[in-house]
C-alpha cells in the first residue's frame, strides 16, 4: 500500500490517480485544508481516505501500518500565508516532515518520495539552476520550510537507513490547482472583469510544469533511481514570464478590453523570487522529457481553471 | 545591550567574556541544559542571566526588549543524541530558532548572529569545501537543525528585513567543554586507565579551531562584514585525524602502557561524518587569522580539560 500525503491536494490527488491507474492501493492522509474530498471523489475502492492533520502524530503511525513508499506531498500551499502567520510552514512543513519520518522508522517504512520545491534556491546566482547549486538562502518561510524538510530526510536516511527521492519542483500548474498565480488571475477577472492587478513589475519569470508531467516524472524517478537519495529538480528547462501569463489568461478568458495593471516592483510580495530557472538535465539522462513547455502548460491550465472555476 | 542565547554554555559563555571585554552588556539566555552557572560566576554586573528554556516564547520575547543583536549560539550539544530521542535537534534547534525570529520580528531587533556547523555539509564530496557547496545532505538531525535554523534566518530576513551572520564552525574546543572527542578520551580514561576505546577505526579526520579563535572570529566578522546574509565557514584550514587526537590525549594524560583500542568502522556512530575539512578562505580573505593549527589546538584543549575533569 502506498500512503499519499496531502492525497485530496492539487498535486496529490493526480498523484493518486496515477497510483491507482498502476494498480496501487493508496492510503490519503489529509486535513483538508486545502484539499478537496471531490478531487477523489471518482475513486472507489482502490483508496483509503483518513482526515488527520499531519501534527496528529497519533494517527499519523496508525496510517503507516503496511505501507511501502510514502510519497509525502502535504503542505502549506499558499507561499505569501508565511509572512502573515509565521510558524505556518514550521508546523505544516518541517514538523509534519518530522512526525511522517518518525512513524516511518516506528513502523519500519523505508521508502519517501518527497515534493519539495525551487523556493529553497533562493535569489539563485546560477541559471538555470541545478541541484549542486549552493548557497542555499530561501528567502521564504515556504522555501526554508523545504529545505529543512530535505535535511529532516536526508538525516533520517543516514541515521536510520532507507531511501528517499526529493523532488524540487518548479510551478506546477494544471487541473485542481487551488493557488497560484494563473489562479489568482482568473478569481480576479471574475470579479473585475474590466482589470487584471498583476503583483510586481510582471518581470517576474519561472518555469512552469504541468501537474500530470510533474506526476509522471515523480513515479519515473521513482522506478528509475535507486541511490539512499535521489536528488531531482523537476521542470521543463524553459520560463514564462507574469506578463505573458497575464496576456494568456486575458486571451483564453475571450473577455475584451481587460487592462492590465502593475503594482510594480520586481516581486509580487516579500518572500517572492523574481526569477526562478531549474535546471533539469539530470532530470532529462534518466530518460524523462515533459510532453509540455512552460507557456503551452499555462494556456492548457488557463483553459482548464477558467471552465472549472467558472469565469464566463 | 547584546542576548547571548545558550550564554552558559561552552561556546556561548566564552563568547560573553568578549563580549564583556569589549565593554558590552550582555543578557544571558541559557536553560543550563549543559551550560553551567560557573562559567559565568567570574562576571559581575555587566550580565543579566535569565533562565529560560527557548520553547518558552513568552520569556524569550521579554527577553527580546532592548536588545541589538542576538548571538543565537544555543542547541542541543550532542549530536549523537539525536538518534535516541529523535526531535531533541527539532526541538531544542529548529523550533527554538524559530521561536528567537519570532521574537525578534515582534521586538524590532534586526540583527543575528548563528553558530551553525560544518554538520550540515554532510558528507561532501569536495574538499576543503566551501560555503557555496551543495547539494546539503546532512547525515545528522543535528546538521538538517542547522541547515534548517540557517534557512529559517535567510527567509527571515527576505520576508522581514534584517542582518545575519551565520557561522558555519568546524569542531570547537577549548576549556569548558562538555562535549566531543577530548572530553570523551579524558573521561573513557578516567575510568579506565589502562586502555582508551576509540569509536570507528580512528580515521575519521576532522578540522579543529580553539574556542578563542572561534570567538574572536565571529566577532571579527560581526565588526567587518555588512551584507543581509553573511556566511562564513569557521575553522583553520587543516585537519586532525581521531588517531591522532587519541595519541595527544594519552601522551598529554602521562598516564603509561595505554592501549589505544577502536570498535572499527568509519563512523564512530550513525551520523558521524567521517571526514570533514571546511575551506575558509573566505574567513582569511576578510583578515582573520586563527592563532593555532587543529594539532595544537586538540593539545591546548586536552592540557586544559585533563586539568578540569582531573585526571590525575
Amino acid at each position: 500500500m502506498e500512503l499519499v500525503t496531502g492525497g485530496a491536494g492539487f498535486i496529490g490527488s493526480h498523484l493518486v490517480d496515477s497510483l491507482v491507474d498502476k494498480g496501487k492501493k493508496v492510503r490519503v492522509i489529509d486535513n483538508f485544508s486545502s484539499g478537496k474530498m471531490e478531487f477523489l471523489s471518482h475513486h472507489k475502492s482502490n483508496i483509503e481516505i483518513i482526515r488527520c492533520d499531519l501534527l496528529d502524530f497519533e494517527n499519523v503511525n496508525k496510517a503507516m501500518s503496511g505501507i511501502e513508499t510514502v510519497h509525502h506531498m502535504a503542505a502549506n500551499p499558499d507561499i505569501r500565508l508565511g509572512t502573515e502567520v509565521t510558524d505556518t510552514d514550521l508546523k505544516q512543513g518541517t514538523m509534519a516532515t518530522y512526525n511522517i519520518l518518525e512513524a516511518m522508522r516506528v513502523n519500519g517504512v523505508k521508502n519517501i518520495s518527497f515534493a519539495s520545491s525551487s523556493a529553497i534556491y533562493g535569489e539563485a546566482k546560477e541559471m538555470p539552476t541545478s541541484e549542486n547549486y549552493g548557497p542555499l538562502l530561501p528567502i521564504s518561510l515556504y522555501g526554508a520550510s523545504k529545505i529543512a524538510s530535505e535535511t529532516l530526510i536526508t538525516a533520517w536516511i543516514g541515521t536510520f537507513g532507507g531511501k528517499a527521492w526529493i523532488h524540487r519542483f518548479a510551478n506546477i500548474v494544471g487541473p485542481r490547482g487551488t493557488h497560484g498565480v494563473i489562479f489568482d488571475f482568473i478569481h480576479k477577472l471574475k470579479k473585475t472583469p474590466d482589470r487584471l492587478e498583476v503583483l510586481g513589475d510582471g518581470f517576474q519569470e519561472k518555469s512552469y510544469m504541468s501537474v500530470h508531467d510533474c506526476v509522471n516524472s515523480m513515479l519515473h524517478l521513482i522506478e528509475k533511481t535507486d541511490n539512499d537519495v535521489n536528488l531531482f529538480n523537476l521542470g521543463t528547462g524553459d520560463t514564462c514570464s507574469v506578463r505573458r501569463i497575464a496576456e494568456i489568461v486575458v486571451e483564453e478568458s475571450k473577455i475584451e478590453n481587460v487592462k492590465i495593471e502593475y503594482t510594480g516592483g520586481k516581486r509580487g510580495w516579500a518572500g517572492d523570487v523574481p526569477k526562478t530557472f531549474l535546471n533539469v538535465d539530470k532530470l532529462l539522462r534518466t530518460g524523462f522529457e515533459p510532453t509540455r513547455m512552460s507557456e503551452e502548460t499555462i494556456r492548457d491550465c488557463a483553459i482548464n481553471l477558467i471552465d472549472e472555476i467558472g469565469l464566463k
